[in-house]
């Protein structure tokens, strides 16, 4: 269908032509889920398309991840604000439908990520050198940016990312947010092939992902989580060795044991505190310690000494830029990374956001924008 | 004077509002020097003043340096064809009069520099790792984008370069290509500071930049040249070797036991198809040669079997990035890099070029736009 | 057997003790293949077993592999004199029978190999940063140093290979330079997981195991060779595109279509100069080119233009360091990479020299010391 | 008189043949400073002088340095276990007077420099990839090999500082250490130079040496401490911004607001604790935190959100290995760095120990072991 599309000239708002689709119309209103204050009611219901501005792409979006971060944010849980009233929302798949007047690098009936940066300065010193995410103005999705919690969304055309013809919609939203910060993560451990990468949370959504992108990276793998179903999980990922932490009585023996000195690098993409503290203690000397996830109030603590003597660093690892996600979602399109998800209706965010509350869920849950 | 300039919003053209001075006129049309084939005549005539897209920024180019390569445009010396009709100049600096509706990070009244590369795609491979220079649909002033050699040119606003109030435009002029050329081409050659840098063709234009810039960057350096008067230059600039390919017998060995064993690194700034093979022989084992120079038609050669055996590696270096580009003007605006000018009128530009053509060209001209 | 091995100590030389086995006897003599002049006769008979100096060990060599350098060395083929008379071969694998007073990293019994590198001054500045084998001081196995064609050869302990219990030492004996090659080649590429590597010269010795090494590393591995059988052998290796130059009409554009701009890098073990040449070419903008093979008088050539204006490099890689070599054995035993060997006695390695003259070998001849 | 020495070959110890002076007697005992326990009586008299094995050399200290790692030795105050009975010291610079059979990098009369580092096993995966400070097996002079407070120390030959001919001994001593250590710090922080790099501590011991190898390095350097004697102190060296902490009400704002964001790094010579958390606030984004200090049993903490966000790194750096050893010497030599000394004789070691246990002690004391 998208094929068939033909791209026109059309005046769509006034301060700036944009190209949109001859043979689709693009409705004025649509079906979003809003909120209007933190915390408060998710309203499912009928609300205006955005017109995109010059460097702007409009995307309809067809399937949304739902990420840890979207509950953070309806909720206010961190010290940044976010916009209200707001549409959540930042692992968006869908098709361009119209695009501002600068924008060249899509075309009408190309697919489109809407992700985490939606958009950033460009000029600043962060900006220039790749660091985008890091950028003082970034401008976030689903969070200072309405994001893909609806079925029409406005994305900076330069950071939305780039998807191939022919990907399923559905598969690739996790992605676009969990894929990409995990790939990051991995990047920022800065492991070469064939050196033993520790994954500290293992068998969850992140986790999961990570011991995929990390083997096909050529790294070994090591796997700390607890119980004989997350074992099995990890294993029929490509994980080589799993330390069970609710069974090994020296957790950083075992890892140091199994890796002949400790792991070259840990991605820590479990939050509990301690187990950030404990991977600054079994990682190899000069090796490397990734914190990737974002626990409020949390504190990571090294013992200095041995953080000297032993010449360890622990980087921060914010989510990826352009490069970080073509590259992602490349090994995802490439068939070496699998995202097991379970698809409802957008409607029933509601319910999602709940259960992610109470911690039940596994793996990713994904939004369809028309139901 | 700047100081009392006010931001106020007006349209400019049909595809986008533009924000503009207020208490300035800017005019329909300007003074600028066009030719419209190549190798044509040089027409220092009136001209209409361009508009600014959404994306660009409109800037009063106050001074412009004259650069081998805008002969080279004129003349059509390379493979890539040049836009027709051409207002060539990549050394501009100048004041912000008016912009796009997308541009966030200039404001009117702020200082800018129209430099080699106006823009790029921003979204493919290349860019997104800070190669925008290398990008396939690379926009470039002065050659596919009317440059500086006119009193009003117009700047992808992303890529134009942010200039510190209270500089001096004249001087700065210089900096915006062949500073950062040369500064790019020791940051390619990955030296650390205490290394030595060899900069063959030391005391021309781009050489004497770079003998500065290595100084800044903790290096020491050696320089080739001819004749005493470069000598005297050379050593005036903080070079600390002087090696006289006119005077010395056996250029390699001099090179070599000047820096005991050959110099870290070797910025070609002089185009001898000669003195870069020979580069290639006096680098130190692992050190790296940089070619920075275009010569028409040169080819680089080097034996396969020292090639291999010292491990040495020859880089080619364009010009700089945003992140490239600021970090030369912060050295100049530092005071640790003076470029010596000779300004004349944008009219002259013609003479120049004869000049220029005829070898008779010490140091860096400058064209003053007013007159 | 070697399990029951003990250690003690027992004097044998005037300069040092030397630690030796009990229950072995180490013969006065042994077989060897030596030669007298450059282009001698390669004579099979009796020579005396070699006493390791304080920082040596002594290794009985089981099996070494014979590497087109060795004939360069009997020729006298390069710049650089060998020592003689010369007992040649640098991929010998065998067990460490006795050690010099100093020697702490090896015990009687562990498995070694002796590489092209036999020892380095190790504490000159090239040394100090890991490039051992561009000392000026490096002293060469079966070159400067007498090598692995004998039943017993001596080795510098810190240079020597390490070799886990188990391995079988046939197939290594061709890793130890080979392998270790074409791994450090692609490291100096400097490739990330994902992107693309073309290897010149594919299906040969050395290509077919960098085509293993490539894949176990995360790259997608392209191969450039001439013929079907050569095709179907790069694709049982894990190769994934196959541009034949015998059929291809123009080899550059299909590499570049195949790659979607060029490979990223370019491992260039086929030694003819046109393809080195074209390698530049093709290559990927701001890709590495790789110069890993020695021919003798050859000239990598490019033209100064693209070099810059793509902001290429061509590096040159020699053998492998002391990590390099350790992580190449460790792909190896992993099972990651295989090397097709053939093994014949010792007694015939002239008929091998003869045969790999003629060009007439695929894949590695291994000789057995015992026979 | 160093010129007059003659070399040859004189049998000294069972194990091995050493070269050793031929015009100068090498005393049977010597003077030196030895301690039989943690704590104990540290007594100045006649000890034996050592013999150098196969692979050390024996050098003649004239001066050594005495840094605070020598007060913990000899208290005992780490978690690894001093060597006893124990000469201390790893700041000595003397003459090399005999050497083992297997060096080859020292001659009789060269200079050498006694450093932490005494020998590692050059062979570990740490060793081999120039980490030798992080080998399990590290060999440290002055805590597990009898150091520099005595006149005749042996020193494995590899690790061995070279010292260039006509070098003032007594004020190279504390570079050994002291100077090499910030030296290393301050790569690790692996800056560019015109970025701005904190000196946390930066007027006392170590930090006056980090300040100037910054500032020889290129950097823009920012010091931080306490009162108007070291502001001054500070600016001599060549600092650009003090941030005195004992008058600034918000330190952290006040160092981003003078660097214009933050310093792209900081290097902690001080052990504070608090100091150390305050680092990775005021930190700029992607910002790297040096840990160098040994504070007995402090802890580095960092709010894991920020630590995220701002994507920064803590990194901890030990001692420099051969590379940055000769490279810090450099930096002395070329007369970029000074350091402040008071020399005293070796037998006034235990009043130094007990000034420096009372903080009374600015710059470095270096012993004179003839008196």
């Amino acid at each position: 269908m998208l094929r068939t599309l033909t791209r026109q000239f059309a005046p769509i708002n006034r301060s700036s032509f944009i190209r949109t689709l001859a043979t689709t119309t693009i409705p004025e209103t649509q079906k979003g889920v809003i909120f209007y204050e933190n915390g408060g009611k998710l309203e499912y219901k009928d609300i205006p398309v955005p017109k995109p501005k010059a460097n702007e792409i409009l995307v309809n979006v067809k399937y949304s991840g739902v990420c840890h971060t979207d509950l953070h944010a309806w909720k206010g849980d961190w010290p940044l604000p976010v916009k209200l009233p707001l549409v959540g929302g930042h692992e968006g798949a869908g098709i361009v439908v119209a695009k501002g007047d600068s924008v060249k690098n899509f075309e009408i009936g190309d697919i489109a990520g809407i992700k985490w940066l939606n958009g950033s300065c460009l000029s600043c010193e962060l900006c220039e050198q790749g660091f985008e995410s890091n950028c003082a103005h970034a401008d976030l999705s689903g969070y200072t940016h309405d994001g893909s919690f609806q079925q029409y969304a406005t994305a900076d055309a330069v950071q939305a990312a780039k998807i191939p013809q022919g990907t399923d919609l559905a598969n690739i939203a996790p992605i676009l947010c969990a894929g990409v910060t995990v790939y990051k993560a991995l990047k920022t451990a800065d492991l070469k092939p064939g050196q033993w990468v520790a994954i500290s949370g293992a068998a969850g959504g992140l986790g999961s992902l990570a011991v995929q992108y990390a083997k096909a990276m050529g790294l070994r793998v090591l796997g700390i989580d607890g119980g004989d179903a997350k074992k099995e999980l990890f294993h029929s990922l490509g994980g080589e060795v799993f330390v069970d932490f609710t069974k090994e009585k020296n957790v950083t023996e075992a890892i140091q044991n199994a890796t002949n000195g400790g792991p070259h690098g840990v991605i820590n993409v479990s939050v509990a505190e301690a187990a950030i503290s404990q991977s600054t203690e079994y990682v190899r000397p000069t090796g490397t310690v990734v914190l990737v996830g974002l626990p409020a109030g949390a504190v990571c603590k090294s013992e200095v000494f041995s953080h000297v003597v032993k010449s360890i660093q622990i980087k921060g690892s914010y989510v990826g830029n352009r490069a970080d996600t073509r590259e992602a979602i490349d090994f995802f399109t490439r068939g070496l990374v699998k995202s097991p998800i379970q698809v409802v209706g957008l409607s029933k965010l509601p319910e999602v956001f709940e259960l992610m509350e109470q911690g039940k869920i596994l793996g990713r849950y994904v939004v369809d924008t028309e139901k």
